[in-house]
């Protein structure tokens, strides 16, 4: 009895240093976002910088866009549209204020990220999404749960207007 | 001299076109960093994502921070002290209203990187860089010529309050 209480002990550590752990990507197993059926990219969270952005309103976030190699590559070459198989990923974190930062800076000045938003994804496949630019949009939880038809419906006529750089807003930072 | 006029052109153009292309990361070659003697990593520019921020005030930009492979596997197995090898990168942007994402959000929220201002690194060494906590620092322009004494010579001061996660400010963005 003592032996297993001391067991129990013993794996809710483990536990909790597993669970404090920060995972490399969210993951989604077999959930596929509706509409364009885009299941989560494995690794997505290794990729490269693209950008880093802040909205204020609503969203009150501050996000990073990151793109897979075949992204990076059309992005640095500043090839358009984009080719198949790119794949452009948006993270975004609630928008807080860094109380440490801020003590070494001497002024309240520093902004970081609070607990993760959502994760959106941009999928190009000029065949497969040709009703809609080229491009499949997902959207998914910090659980790995994809967005629903309503949230996604949106995505295309808002990136419309930007046809001319592949319906892509991001610009790459240098 | 029509033909070398033609040549001309033709190496304007390509110039241009070389010009326009977003370099893969600022090189310095042999400019070495005073006080710490870091020259700018190779490839800095494709190493994974930590964290991003924004800096109100005098800075008033948008930032990104990379880790190599050393550095961001101690971070997502929140190991510290950082293993000799991490190098942490901190790239930073003017901070820019964006016309073309307010547009798309119907109101003006959205602060996107203007131009570079400047590049900064931290390199692990325990025993080379003992008398400043095991990290050496270094800062470069865009134009890869490294800051002078003066500029560096508070680094390790401001970094020295948050020795219990050894020097380093940033925490890793899920």
């Amino acid at each position: 009895m003592k032996t297993s209480a001391l067991w129990l002990v013993a794996i809710a550590a483990v536990g909790g240093v597993l669970a404090s752990t920060a995972p490399a990507s969210v993951s989604a197993d077999d959930d596929a976002a509706p509409i364009y059926g885009i299941k989560i990219p494995k690794g997505y969270r290794d990729w490269r910088l693209i950008s880093v952005a802040h909205e204020e309103g609503k969203l009150n976030d501050l996000r990073a866009v990151l793109g897979n190699d075949v992204a990076v590559q059309a992005y640095r070459e500043q090839k358009l549209p984009f080719p198949d198989g790119a794949i452009i990923v948006r993270l975004a974190w609630n928008y807080v204020p860094s109380e440490e930062n801020n003590k070494a800076f001497g002024r309240a000045q520093s902004f970081v990220p609070g607990s993760a938003t959502n994760i959106q994804f941009m999928v190009k496949d000029s065949k497969k999404y040709a009703a809609s630019g080229g491009w499949g949009y997902a959207q998914f939880g910090t659980d790995g749960k994809p967005a629903d038809e309503t949230t996604l419906k949106p995505c295309f006529p808002c990136h419309e207007p930007n046809k001319a750089r592949d319906y892509v807003f991001t610009h790459y930072a240098p």
